[in-house]
């Protein structure tokens, strides 16, 4: 059975990244900047984006696609910060694909767009596997959830170009060892900046905005 | 490729279905109340099971089967609570399927079980489509997660025994609104009793306790 489902595993991947190099020249095309945001549910993925947009719009052009199982919720929230914004409903399917993200990239302003996040589907083991033509994965964890998940969900960390750690706020009541979890992420991904934040209070965000304005600068090629 | 993929998955879920049919018949044989656990990554799965096999081990005999990607540290947490615990790496698989815990119910003492707990893989979508043989499914949730989930969510919510909403002591602290927790789980499955406790505290953990009690008593027969 296991080598079934590696065979049929391989031919889905390879249509999906050939899906997702499409995407990818796509965004080259529009020189958007397309950041693929991954977390378990609850991490505070939706929250963190209504935060970021509002802040990014006021120098650049934000554009979101958002995937969940069912409901509009997540995309409501964020229509709510003035971006365009896309909910893609996957009904069972545990992840976004290339495919997914190519449909709904057909309702959203392409041409008026310097960056464009894709909120994936809470889980944090499926969509590490699949490319949807982003630059930058970017991994999310919640202080709430443990400092030893990178260790247990090593392939979604290891993938990321930065991990961002949430709910800060909670800190003094949760037994959540922070530096502990920075030694954790620096032995997965020594590769990847961590940015600590509270989306709640907005405390620390400012180090994650100023990396997505530098990365975009630097596809661009301009200021900002 | 939606239609290879469903043919396949449905081959992969036949094999399954019937491997766990062989689980299902051993947990009859021995008189094994096997109850499946299942939330998303950080809802408190390993701190309910060191709470709640150090209750009922004065009761009755508890054995544990717990997946994760990688590591041996939530066998090493349970075992700490004075029960046999076997943990399953599934290297990259998003979920427990019924071979994984046949393996890892050879290296349990079956004959002197009363209550299996198997701790799926932390995921709210994937573990929901593969019965592993159990009589019980126990969906997790905390409060730091977000009341919506179960609409985000329902697949693994509309097959549930019962809801467990775990980190009470969070309330005062984040945007979790209960009632509408409540709500939302009436609607995706009313027939599921709720429980709400805090495994931090240890407060509200006895009506779970009550109800694991009572569900064993009906399948052996006995008072507990």
């Amino acid at each position: 059975m296991a080598a079934k489902v590696i065979t049929i595993e391989s031919n889905i991947l390879k249509k999906n990244d050939s899906i997702a190099g499409e995407n990818r020249e796509l965004f080259r095309k529009y020189r958007i900047l397309a950041v693929n945001l991954l977390s378990s549910p609850g991490s505070g993925k939706t929250s963190l984006l209504v935060r970021t947009c509002g802040v990014l719009k006021k120098k650049l052009r934000v554009s979101v696609s958002v995937g969940d199982l069912q409901t509009a919720a997540d995309a409501e929230r964020i229509a709510g910060a003035g971006v365009p914004v896309v909910q893609i409903n996957t009904g069972t399917a545990c992840h976004l694909d290339a495919n997914m993200v190519q449909q709904s990239l057909k309702s959203l302003p392409l041409e008026q767009t310097d960056i464009l996040f894709i909120e994936n589907v809470g889980n944090l083991v499926c969509p590490a596997t699949f490319d949807v033509g982003e630059q930058l994965k970017v991994v999310l964890l919640s202080v709430a959830e443990g400092e030893e998940k990178p260790l247990k969900y090593p392939p979604i960390f290891q993938n990321a170009d930065c991990v961002c750690i949430n709910k800060t706020d909670l800190l003094p009541h949760v037994d959540f060892n922070l530096n502990q979890c920075r030694d954790n992420l620096k032995r997965i991904c020594p590769h990847a900046p961590v940015f600590e934040f509270s989306c709640r209070t907005g405390e620390g965000l400012g180090a994650w905005h100023d990396w997505l304005l530098g990365k975009w600068s630097a596809l661009a090629g301009v200021e900002c």
